[in-house]
């Protein structure tokens, strides 16, 4: 009988040496939104500089300390994987950091997400089950959609549905910056890449 | 100045070791739609019974040969992890085992999902960006609900949503049997858990 081999891999995914060196030069805490915002941004600048994939940051912080806890970069063509968007890879970190499934779990201090974009479908529904408690915004959807990235299957009114589920929204913050890097990475010829080769759709 | 530690953790995620010793009992292809589901209902059913996440299955087939790439169970609370729905590690093995990030590019056979349960939120956005061009569904949403999971927010024509993006989806196969296993995991105790403390709603 020719049965399924014993051989499924480990999947491991850790950020690139990059991040580790640039968050080195930045202070702990970051206390306005702004300046939290602001370290994003320039992660998802970097990212594009360091070749490790498309123009998206994000970082997980404590609402009491204003310290990052985890920072995120679209990782997808460096890891190959289409799940490492920068939300996915913060919360992915986050939580080993913290070795919980909930970042919302008790004894635990409050948790925020900030991405220098709006979340495609996929990171919304991740949001939901993370455990963070506030979502901040740069770029909107609709920003990342003129260049050609695809926000999937989301509801219009996907910022009530986070709210209902005890997770509050503040958009467009720094949102002209974060967008200016979304267009210059177009204008630089990086890859709108597209996971569905015979549609017109792309994915991000 | 109180800088940033260079301490980011390194994520990885196993199989347990007991869906590979059930694997090794198993055939290497699975050329009826019934014998897919029932693979990944079976892995559902062994997933309560080892304990290692919540009642929920999947597998990425190859659909040329009917080959299973790669198989996925809910590990949530074993890998402490908020993303390790059934439906993701399947897709995380399966680009792992391919070594792509699109199960879709050129050069592959056709690859498609098959999921004990509709895919929430985050999954459906997941499934868009992965490459597969089938998706067949056991029980439905309303099922998974009924015994108190949440969806997330996902749109009402997320069938359609998927078919427009080239991706074709079967529902309803073996949805008695998927949604049995569901109803038995709460009515043994199963943990429904909570990742929104303060909320009223569940995740999975």
């Amino acid at each position: 009988m020719n049965n399924i081999p014993n051989t499924f891999p480990r999947f491991q995914l850790e950020l690139p040496s990059w991040i580790k060196g640039f968050l080195q030069q930045q202070p702990r805490a970051f206390p306005s939104l702004e300046a939290r915002m602001n370290l994003v941004t320039t992660l998802s600048q970097l990212n594009i500089e360091h070749g490790t994939g498309g123009p998206f940051g994000a970082g997980v912080f404590r609402t009491d300390t204003f310290e990052l806890v985890a920072p995120g970069a679209n990782l997808v063509l460096s890891s190959q994987s289409s799940l490492a968007h920068a939300e996915i890879v913060a919360i992915m970190m986050a939580q080993r950091t913290r070795g919980v499934h909930d970042l919302g779990g008790k004894g635990l201090p409050p948790h925020e997400l900030v991405t220098s974009c709006e979340p495609c479908a996929m990171c919304l529904g991740a949001i939901c089950w993370s455990g963070v408690r506030h979502l901040v915004c740069g770029a909107r959807g609709s920003d990342a959609e003129a260049i050609g990235f695809d926000e999937g299957p989301k509801p219009p009114n996907w910022i009530e549905a986070l709210e209902q589920r005890g997770i509050s929204v503040t958009a467009d913050v720094g949102r002209e910056n974060a967008t200016q890097i979304l267009n210059n990475y177009v204008e630089q010829g990086g890859e709108v890449y597209n996971s569905r080769q015979g549609s017109m759709d792309t994915s991000r």
